[in-house]
C-alpha cells in the first residue's frame, strides 16, 4: 500500500510518499512561499538510498493546488519520479491541526468532516485553512483516492476534564470551547507506540513521558498508553520553553505590559509567540547557536538553556505526581533526539525521584533508532526515541483504509 | 517585648498586639472600608482566654490616621485595654506586600526605605500603598517607636534566576522587572521553621515543600531552607487554583478572547483575578461550599475540587523534581490546615514518589500544632502546619531592633 501524507501550511506544502509493504519513504518535498512572488519546490527521491535523487526549482507557486500539482509531477516523472501515476497511490493522509473536540481519531474525509474542520478555524485560524486547502486539493487532482485527516489534537483527546478544563468561567468552555487541546499529538503517540515496543509490552499497559522537543516543544503524560496531561494547552503558545515561544508566564503579564508600555492585546500576543522563548532570553532560537556562544562564555545563553532546562525537568515532576507508575521518559523530535546536553540538564535533579541518566549512555551518537540512556539502577528508563510523525499519519490512513481504526 | 503588627490594605487596616516574652496575642481588630461613608471597626483583647472581651462598632473611618488612632485608643483603653499607653510597644512591624528586587529581609524604616517601598507601586499598585499609608501613619502618630518594614516577597529573593526569569524578551526584565516574585514569603518561611523545628533539624538543613491553601493560594520550594522556587509570579494571579484566581492558564487565552469576544486587556485581567478560580468553575469561591455541593451531588463542584487538587498535585511533583531531596510537604493556612478531603485528594497520586498520607491521621481534627500525617512508610513527611503571618513579622520585626538581622 502506497500512502501519500500531506502537511499543508498557510504558506507551504509538505508531503511523503511512503510505501507501506515496508513503511520505507519512496520521496519527499516541500512546496514553500505560496501565493508569494518568489515559491521555490524542493523533492527528493528514494531519499537516503542509493537511489537518490534531488530537484530543487525556484519558481511562483501561487496556490496550494499547483504546489500539489507539482509535487505529484514530480513524484510520477520519468526522471525524479518514483510511481509510473497517480493510480498507485492507495490513499492520502493529511496532517490537520485542530480536531477541536469534534475529531477524536482519524477520519475519512467526506463533505461533513470538512465542515468539522472548517469549523474548528477559530481554534486554530493559522494553520487549519491551510490543511483545508490540501483537501479539497487533493480531491480535486486526484479525485478517486481516498483522504484521511489525521488530527494533531487527537491523541490529547482521552485527557479527563480536570486535566483539560482551566480554571476559568465555565462559559468560556460551553460557549468558546476554551480548554486544553495539546498538540504534537501523532508525534507523541508514535514515540509512545516505540516505547511500548522497546519496553516489549502492549501499548495499553505502557505508562511514559514523551519529550517533544524540536522546533515547538511539548510533553505528555500517558497512562497506559492513553494521554491524561499535556503540556500545550488552547494554542501551541503553552507550557515549555520553546525557540521562539515563552511557554507559561502569569497571565496577569499582560495587563502589566499594557499598562506600563501601552503594548495591545495582540503585539503582546506577538511578543510572547515570535519574539520570547530561547529567542527573547539570549538572541538564538535555536540550540546549536546557544551551545556555541556558551563555549564562548555567553551568561545569557547558559541561562536560556538553563530555564529551558528546568522547565522539561519540572513537567517531568508533575507528570510522574499524577502518572504514579512511570516506566519510561522519552526524548524525541529535533534537540530531544540529538542534544545530550539538553537531555542531561533535563534529568540532572531527578534522583531523587528515582532517574538516573547515564552520562556516557547519553553522549553516544544518535543511530536513527532507540536507545537507553538511564543507569541500570534507574527506576524509570530513560530513553531517545526517533520521532516520525509523517510515517505515523501514514501508518493511521492505512489503518483508517483498512477498517482497522 | 511588646510588639504591633500593621497589615494595611488599601481600604482596611488590621492589627495584632503580641508580646514576645512567650509569643501570645494581647489584641488583635480590624478596621474595614477605610474612606468609604460606612466603615466599622472590630477589637478583641486578649483573645483566646478567660479575659477576652470583643468590641466591634460601625462608624465612618475616613483614612488610615483615623482607622490606627481608633486602634490605639481602643488598645490603650481602660476598659478595651491591654497596655497602659502606646510607649509599651517597642516597635511595629509593617506587611509590605511588594519589595521588588530591592528588599529581600525585614528592613528598619527610613526615608530610604520608604522611598523603596513607594519605588515597588508599579509592581503592587492595589497593595503598596496601603502598606505606605500604614507606615506613615504609624509615623506620625507614634513617633518614638521603632517601624520596621516585613516583605512579602523577600522570602523568595534567594530563588536562582532560572526559577525567577521569563523566557521573555529580555528588556522585560532589565527594564521593566518583570520576573517571578512569589507572595506570602512571609507565612512560607513560618511553615519553613516549624517543619524545621518538627523534624529536630535546622531550617539550613530542611529542604521541604510549603503549600499554603487560604484565600489566595502558593507553595514554595525550600532546599536548606531557602526558597528556590514558588508558585506566584510577577503577581499573586499565577500557579494554583484559588478562590477567584484562575492561576497558570495558556498566556494566548487573551488573544484568544479579544478576537472571539471583544474583551479589553482590562476585562480579562478582571475576569482571570475575580471571576476564575473556584468561583468560575462552580459558582461558589469557598471550598466549604463546594463541598456541600458535591454532597449534594453537584458536578461543577467536584470537578472544581479536583481541578483545585490535581494543580496542588502537580506542583508538589515539579517541585520534588527540583529539590531532589525533599523531607517533607507542609499543607497550611485556612484549607491546608483544615481541609482533609482537599490534603487526600493533593496526595492520592504521589505513591510512585514515596509520598503516602495516612488516612485515619489525616481525618484527625486540627489540634493548633504540627502535626505528622504521612504513613511510617512514607519516604516524605506530610505534615499540617497552622501558619501564623502575624507572629512571624512580629519575630523579624524583634530580631531587626535586637540587631539579629
Amino acid at each position: 500500500m502506497i500512502i501519500l501524507v500531506l502537511n499543508s501550511g498557510s504558506s507551504s506544502v509538505k508531503y511523503q510518499l511512503l510505501d507501506m509493504r515496508n513503511r520505507t519513504l519512496m520521496a519527499s518535498g516541500m512546496a514553500e512561499r505560496i501565493g508569494q512572488s518568489s515559491g521555490s519546490i524542493a523533492h527528493r527521491s528514494f531519499p537516503g538510498t542509493e537511489r537518490e535523487r534531488s530537484f530543487s526549482r525556484e519558481q511562483e507557486i501561487p496556490d496550494h493546488a499547483t504546489a500539489l500539482d507539482l509535487a505529484v509531477k514530480l513524484i510520477t516523472d520519468e526522471k525524479t519520479g518514483v510511481i509510473k501515476d497517480v493510480s498507485s497511490i492507495q490513499g492520502i493522509g493529511h496532517r490537520i491541526v485542530h480536531g477541536g473536540e469534534y475529531f477524536s481519531a482519524p477520519t475519512p474525509v467526506d463533505d461533513r468532516v470538512v465542515e468539522g474542520i472548517r469549523a474548528q478555524i477559530p481554534l486554530a485560524p493559522l494553520h487549519n485553512p491551510g490543511g483545508l486547502a490540501g483537501i479539497e486539493t487533493a480531491q480535486r487532482l486526484m479525485p478517486g483516492i481516498a483522504n484521511v485527516a489525521v488530527f494533531d489534537t487527537a491523541f490529547h483527546q482521552t485527557m479527563p476534564e480536570e486535566a483539560f478544563r482551566y480554571a476559568v468561567p465555565e462559559w468560556l468552555y460551553t460557549e468558546l470551547k476554551i480548554r486544553r487541546y495539546g498538540f504534537h499529538g501523532t508525534s507523541h503517540l508514535f514515540v509512545a507506540k516505540e516505547c511500548a515496543r522497546f519496553l516489549h509490552k502492549d501499548l495499553a499497559q505502557t505508562s511514559c513521558i514523551t519529550v517533544h522537543l524540536g522546533n515547538g516543544c511539548s510533553m505528555a503524560a500517558i497512562r497506559n498508553g492513553r494521554c491524561v496531561d499535556t503540556s500545550m494547552g488552547l494554542t501551541p503558545l503553552a507550557g515549555l520553553v520553546m525557540g521562539t515561544r515563552s511557554g507559561d508566564v502569569d497571565p496577569a503579564l499582560h495587563a502589566f505590559l499594557a499598562e506600563n508600555k501601552k503594548l495591545s492585546i495582540q503585539e503582546i500576543d506577538l511578543l510572547l509567540n515570535k519574539q520570547s522563548g530561547l529567542l527573547g532570553l539570549c538572541g538564538h532560537s535555536d540550540m546549536r547557536d546557544i551551545h556555541d556562544r556558551i563555549a564562548e562564555g555567553v551568561e545569557q545563553a547558559r541561562l536560556a538553556l538553563n530555564i529551558f532546562c528546568r522547565r522539561v525537568t519540572q513537567y517531568i515532576g508533575q507528570y510522574m505526581a499524577i502518572l504514579e507508575n512511570t516506566q519510561a521518559i522519552c526524548f524525541t523530535a529535533g534537540i530531544g533526539e540529538n542534544d545530550p546536553r539538553v537531555r542531561e540538564l533535563s534529568c540532572a535533579t531527578l534522583g531523587g525521584l528515582g532517574v538516573f541518566l547515564d552520562r556516557k549512555r547519553n553522549l553516544e551518537a544518535p543511530r536513527g533508532r532507540v536507545r537507553e540512556i538511564s543507569t541500570l539502577q534507574s527506576r524509570v528508563k530513560i530513553l531517545v526515541i526517533p520521532t516520525n510523525e509523517e510515517l505515523e499519519i501514514a501508518v493511521q490512513t492505512m489503518q483508517v483504509l483498512n477498517g482497522q481504526s
